[in-house]
């Protein structure tokens, strides 16, 4: 019986062929704990009496939500982090050294792989698919139960089969990929199923499309977003300094069953906005120019669009222009590593000169954190990947969903705005 | 009779000679307000019936305590400055673009001059004596005063004349210098005085220094700091892109009158730190080296140290070398340029490596504002400007001042040390 890849990294994990619906006892690679969550997953664990992690080197904390403190509440919570990380000597232990978001930084530092199972509190962990793993977001709970017993128990997933037919025009991303199966799924058309992306776009996708791709699998309501390994991940293992563990490869078979196939032609799909309040309120370019939408602040960053292809195409696309007069652009690295890359590049100049602010690698504004908070009836433009009610500030704020190409040229007029008119 | 600098400057302005003691109208050359101060000045303005600002382009309004917006609350109240900015169409509005701290960047775009008359709504606002301006802070209705009239009242202060003999060893900076003199005089000892900065030392500080020095002139209760007119600040000025007006030059007269004298030995003058809870709490490097100071949090930045010599100096010091695991070490620019510079000259390269992140140019931390809040029982040192109970968060954190090379060689050690023993 045919496997999807999703059921054959299960199989590898538990020594045996499994297939959707049946419930496992399975080890884990990699746990990841946040700056929010870790402290309820700390708790837990010591309720447990255990001295020790099952794992520790599977364990990994990243603080990035509230760091630097934006308040007295974040950096008690921070410092419950700080203190287990000290106490238990942890090796993937990230603070205000070599800041960053934790599903930028994890695959930056080689420390997710094809293959892995990976678990963590932060419902974007399903972003780390892109490179070939099961990963999915789960409870601080859940959390701790792996940190105690390096393991936890799964319901092997069905899955949705995701045709991508064609090359995508110069500013139809990864984002506009996923933007498209959330209109077309619904925020709950693939609860507790894998989004599996395949077809002739993915030979066209960097990693850095991937990442965003599958980084918004849980907009879908999915268990988990996974991309199979090629040419695209060998480079980008390849060009890692060091890489946990040796990658483990698999692929669908050819008879694998899925629940559900939809096919998305992207030759002629337009760049995607998804309109307030949900990500799958998905709009064309062309219809969101047509509204004419006035937009107060332009963010880019967070997991999803925080990547130095953003700044890439931000810095060109602004190169020599000006944020218009009523607008504020504020942009936000995934980690040090882009920043640095992207200030070598020329992209940060270009981009404060044009008259942007790029603060330090965090959550930041995506999540309503801070470095970007919406104001009363305020309207922003914005490459994260929620656009709830309140998700950035006021609950009267409204939020645009789009991609890096499209908020930059939103910058310029203070509309939104398609890039190739530019 | 002799006049003061600062009496000479008032004469200039009034038309007449006048003398400390008298209450005079005066115009003013610029009129400063920021985010957290102007919406009080605004209201007020409108209240006035006026149409328009008396003199529009000697207007400042920079956005710099609490944007990007750390939460809804600071996004409503920056909503207010823009819009007034708007519409008023402000020359001089200063927002995320071209982002800095008030005391860093009007000096940085020619906008204060020595001769000046500046009022800020920012207790800070002594700063700019350092270009040899009378340079004070107000509450913002004085502001709005100065918005409708173009002027303001003041009583034309007495001056303390402080006198700095000898040339200070390399780590003594225009902040030990203060921080000494508030240690002799207490935080009340120049209540509505002029400190007028004198003596052999004056020519070995930088403009860096010497914006250091005249910045902590209201810790000791001054009305403002100055330092007068001299090659250094010929330099300076020669180096903007642009000046808003002729610099007018004024110096003490021999037999000027004086209050008090107090002279400093800089020669033999260590780092000084203030310990908590006063800056006047003021001890030797040595003394705060014995009593074996464990630090939670490095900060170097604010409108006191977020110069291009702070970001230098770390970056000498921490070359090659690595931030304590315990301490968190976090650099907060003063201005876009202050940060560019340092980028191009390597040093935000340097303090990465070591394990700093380094923010976007802010207020920030300084205040308790954001980006580096202290939680309960924390230990900063802290290159700002003041230690009070509570001021960079909770109330039992505790902040030693200091300047930014004794701050960069404890965060190597995670303990207040003496750059000279590194």
């Amino acid at each position: 019986m045919g496997q999807t890849i999703t059921e054959k990294i299960f199989s590898e994990h538990v020594g045996r062929e499994v297939h959707a619906g049946e419930i496992i006892r399975c080890n884990i690679d990699m746990v990841i704990g946040n700056d929010i969550t870790t402290p309820i997953s700390i708790r837990a664990f010591e309720e447990s009496g255990k001295e020790k992690l099952a794992n520790p080197d599977g364990f990994a904390i990243v603080l990035d939500h509230f760091i630097p403190a934006k308040d007295i509440a974040s950096a008690n919570q921070a410092k419950i982090s700080r203190d287990f990380a000290m106490k238990h000597n942890l090796k993937n232990f990230f603070d205000e050294k070599d800041m960053g978001i934790e599903h930028a930084l994890l695959p930056e530092k080689g420390l997710v792989l094809p293959g892995d199972v990976i678990i963590g509190a932060d419902s974007h962990t399903c972003t780390h698919g892109a490179l070939g793993a099961f990963s999915t977001g789960m409870g601080s709970t859940d959390i701790s139960f792996g940190m105690i017993t390096g393991g936890n128990w799964f319901k092997v997933p069905e899955s949705i089969k995701v045709v991508f037919n064609g090359k995508p025009s110069e500013f139809v991303t990864g984002k506009d990929l996923i933007l498209e199966v959330i209109r077309i799924l619904g925020v709950d058309g693939a609860l507790y199923k894998t989004l599996e992306f395949t077809g002739t776009t993915i030979p066209h996708l960097t990693m850095d499309d991937r990442f965003s791709l599958c980084n918004m699998a849980i907009e879908a309501g999915a268990k988990n977003g996974i991309v199979a390994y090629d040419e695209v991940t060998k480079e980008f293992l390849d060009s890692r300094d060091s890489l946990r563990a040796e990658p483990k490869i698999h692929y669908s078979d050819e008879d694998a069953i899925y629940s559900q196939v939809i096919e998305i032609d992207v030759e002629n799909l337009e760049p995607v906005i998804a309109y307030p309040f949900l990500p799958s309120n998905g709009h064309s370019v062309t219809q969101a120019v047509s509204d004419e939408i006035r937009v107060d602040q332009v963010f880019i960053g967070s997991c999803t669009n925080g990547r130095l292809s953003d700044f890439e195409v931000a810095a060109k696309l602004l190169e020599g222009k000006k944020v218009a007069r009523h607008v504020r652009l504020i942009l936000t690295p995934g980690t040090q590593k882009i920043l640095r890359e992207a200030t070598k590049l020329g992209y940060i100049d270009t981009l404060v000169d044009a008259g942007a602010v790029v603060s330090n690698p965090t959550c930041g504004a995506c999540l309503g954190g801070y470095m970007g908070i919406l104001g009363d009836n305020e309207v922003c433009i914005s490459t994260t990947n929620r656009n709830f009610v309140g998700r950035m500030g006021s609950r009267s704020s409204k939020i645009y969903l789009a991609n890096s190409a499209v908020a930059a040229a939103s910058a310029i007029s203070g509309y939104i705005t398609d890039p190739n008119s530019l």
